[in-house]
């Protein structure tokens, strides 16, 4: 690879949909003071105070990987779950610029299992905000085999989870901001937009309310 | 869920696209003597010899998972990989019944991420044999940000690895057997073949000579 090359290849890589600072400005890489094995890869540092700073570079790279997968499913079989309340806003956000299917609140034991549940569905592809919170949709989703793509905290197992997206997945402004890229990433490669600036929704649109 | 439905739950997780046998006929179970913290959750058991055991359960499963997956990609785009000698001619057969572009043998450091690369390919997904061996292509992918699928042994580590399917990666008939696998059930995601019977080549045109 001659010098130049080598440039191109790291500007491209250093590309992110947004800033580190806006990442930081919504609390993306504030992780817990809990470190799992399976998440310890995407850690940057412990800081002073015990808290695990999350790598938002990888935080970046997972989400437009998670973004150009999902663009290839029929919107309708993509299942996004929160059971926790500040990632409810988000998904439906989420769901209402994407056509992708919600479940927000508690996720009843059987939706995806028993085919006499009222509100059965079978996704082909599942998006957890927290394999820990939506632990029953992630035991669900491992037993009819379909992939899984979670947000995973520092706190966080990985067990069952195919795609992990590293960030703080507890904070009200992070969620917005991830599931707000992940809707804007997903409109793209779907060619439904063609450049960042016609998605004309706002992060804030996708904040739950205090 | 009543107990009519549970059953009818297990049997469901219970079909397996081989059986047990199959598996470990080929050897598919066999780890080795190393043993990652990244791939603990697929290891069955440890063998009094100190090898650890797969649980191909879940090598089942996650071969079901990625063909699924694969499928929705237009064919190619996905690129395999396999430096090491056993994993070739499985992928070239791959590459013969599903359309997937494969790269087999030596791996040259640019050809993801270099334009002026000789063989300069921009695959949407990409199938490594082993994270270890196809080290470069692994890191290449990731650099470029796209989903990496990957036959893990017990000594791997998933770094930066999507979707693990826990095999022997290094045995010459269990290459032959998951390739063979994702081969059949992509035909089958793909609607080119109705059946498992329809698949008229057989695991023994997958296996390297040796």
């Amino acid at each position: 690879m001659t010098e130049e090359n080598e440039q191109t290849a790291k500007t491209e890589n250093d590309d992110m949909m947004v800033s580190e600072e806006t990442y930081m400005t919504s609390g993306v890489h504030i992780g817990t003071r809990q470190k799992t094995a399976d998440i310890k890869d995407f850690i940057y540092k412990v800081r002073n105070d015990g808290l695990y700073i999350i790598d938002v570079k990888q935080t970046d790279k997972k989400i437009k990987i998670a973004a150009k997968l999902l663009a290839k499913y029929d919107p309708s079989k993509i299942l996004a779950v929160s059971v926790r309340q500040y990632g409810q806003k988000p998904i439906r956000k989420l769901g209402e610029h994407t056509g992708i299917t919600v479940f927000d609140g508690r996720f009843r034991p059987g939706t995806l299992t028993n085919p006499n549940s009222d509100n059965f569905f079978e996704p082909e592809v599942i998006i957890l905000t927290d394999p820990l919170a939506d632990m029953q949709a992630l035991h669900e989703a491992q037993n009819i085999g379909i992939p899984v793509i979670a947000l995973c905290d520092t706190n966080n197992e990985t067990k069952y989870v195919d795609i992990a997206i590293p960030t703080n997945n507890k904070g009200r402004r992070a969620l917005a901001l991830v599931y707000w890229l992940l809707a804007r990433e997903m409109q793209k490669a779907q060619g439904k937009i063609k450049s960042d600036e016609e998605f004309a929704v706002t992060v804030e649109d996708f904040e739950a309310e205090i």
